[in-house]
């Protein structure tokens, strides 16, 4: 029997229907790499990018050289542009503006064949920290009302180059999906004064089916209401709105866990595509009661056909609860679910 | 200058990007026509599906034979199913019930290789009854709330048999989506007293950027806020919000606008994959003031990447004036705007 579930956070349903899906390992990945070329992002082509607005580096690095280890830079070909007003406006009954804002490329390593699981850890925890540095940065435009990083990985997955990189793009709105989580979260608080993402969070570690990992600071659970096969969310244990509040120990702490986290995703469905998007609290709120930020990591699996363009209900093949199982269970660095996290580096 | 534009239904942002893109003759089609092989939608294979639930035949028709020229049978592979009781419950802070509901195939042709757009405009209107037989029929099953018929044209589309054929699936609740649309109109009604659909036709044709082409009953636009190139919307001019209020003239001049609709899509992007959505009030409602039914058309063009995951606000590198003007110009058939609609038949 299908089953229709709600998501506790926007209202939205998903009907999980195993009978007519695939069994977890019967999924095609498609070997969607993007393909090779001259490489903009690699150490020696600074010059074929913007310069750049961070960059973490060696001891002998100079700006815009090739000795960093972390870059970031603004996109050559931005979906919206930095300089300019917003010039709010009307035609007729419709409403525009200038599309004003950032868009940045968080280049993670020089290594260009590295992936993000592969990184050492505390190169990873460096892609965390320039996340915080720039969203610090740009949150002092008053232009600017949220800013949202997310990374493409796999030509399916909407990535343009192979090289590591994730993207940031700052908005003079708020998104409407950012909006319904807030609406949903403030919705939940009112009725039960308790934040639901840490109603999540303690329902899924006593009900220990959609668990994923844990460490002292962050778990990963696959949703209740999984939109896809192999969904996840990364979520810090103690309550907390905006990510750049994290402290030193949750940097530390995300990296191991979020490494761990795609290691395993990529050992069950290698080089599947897939995207990770950060959902924070708008920029205009210091801290709320009623929100959680967290990392939704979402594999290329499904099609977005008809239905759920026309519904936006999905239709999940696989239930989390076999996701979870089988992301658990595929430790192969041994001690069960405690993460291990080695990484191999560049 | 990029631009940002609100829907004036929903109230999402998109962001038209034309720097960004593509020229329009850049996109590239991918012919990824569904694979051939045995078809179970084909004359003489009816024993492979379930028992149709109607059938428009021949005068030499018999049930489950044949000699039909459209049949509506239940999907063999149901995302819901139709016999037993919801079973509201909840697991924790978690809501859920059965997946119960209705899924079921219209096959439009019995000729294999007619696309929907080569369809005799008689044929095609049968096509339109057809969905008005079954969304009148299935809403008198006390336990669904919505109906939504769409189709998947292509494999990128969600496609996986190639003869023409749409889908309706009967839910138990009612879509995301499709409250959004309606709590958006009732706020512009609230406010202006008018249907902002409504506006929007009357905005359109006055304006003349984005209209694509009109008959007395019917219009195609590419919408202001047009999430992707080409997407476009079929709207009848008069006021309604149920399509199964259609009266035979309305039919008849459905089948005409939007066989010539489906015709120039083809023309200008040969092959293209697509979606199409019929968005009807709920069945509770007999009648609204302030909502409109509508068919969205969603050409295959773009990826769903880490942005439109995460914000749902979309990038589209190319404006709905400059698809419109295109859809005007490759009239084919001559006589400028006005719909020519011979079709092939079969």
């Amino acid at each position: 029997m299908p089953e229709l579930r709600r998501d506790p956070i926007t209202g939205r349903w998903v009907i999980i229907a195993r009978e007519r899906g695939e069994r977890p390992y019967d999924f095609i990945v498609e070997k969607d790499r993007v393909k090779g070329g001259f490489c903009p992002l690699c150490p020696g082509n600074e010059g074929t990018t913007p310069p750049e607005v961070l960059a973490y580096g060696r001891e002998t690095y100079n700006p815009n050289g090739p000795d960093w280890l972390l870059r970031v830079v603004p996109n050559k070909f931005p979906a919206l542009i930095i300089e300019g007003e917003l010039d709010k406006r009307g035609e007729g009954i419709y409403d525009k503006m200038n599309g004003i804002g950032a868009h940045e490329v968080i280049i993670e390593t020089p290594d260009h064949h590295c992936t993000i699981e592969e990184l050492d850890l505390h190169r990873l925890e460096f892609v965390f920290r320039a996340y915080r540095e720039r969203i610090v940065d740009l949150s002092r435009d008053s232009r600017f009302k949220y800013i949202i990083i997310f990374k493409n990985f796999g030509r399916s997955a909407g990535a343009s180059l192979e090289h590591s990189h994730s993207q940031l793009i700052a908005l003079p709105v708020v998104p409407s999906r950012i909006q319904e989580e807030l609406d949903g979260c403030k919705r939940y608080f009112d009725y039960k004064e308790r934040c639901v993402f840490c109603d999540i969070i303690h329902q899924e570690r006593s009900q220990a089916v959609r668990m994923v990992l844990e460490n002292d600071e962050f778990i990963t659970v696959c949703p209740f209401a999984s939109r896809a096969p192999f969904e996840m969310v990364v979520l810090p244990k103690r309550h907390q709105s905006r990510f750049v509040s994290m402290d030193d120990r949750q940097f530390s702490a995300l990296a191991e866990l979020f490494s761990e986290t795609m290691k395993r995703l990529n050992r069950i469905l290698p080089g599947v595509s897939y995207n990770y998007m950060l959902h924070t609290a708008p920029i205009k709120h210091d801290s709320l009661e009623h929100y959680h930020w967290h990392i939704e990591i979402m594999p290329k699996l499904t099609t977005i056909a008809g239905f759920e363009w026309g519904t936006e209900f999905y239709i999940n093949p696989s239930p989390p609860e076999d996701s979870a199982r089988m992301l658990r269970d595929c430790t192969g660095l041994g001690e069960g679910e405690k993460a291990q996290c080695e990484g191999s580096g560049n």
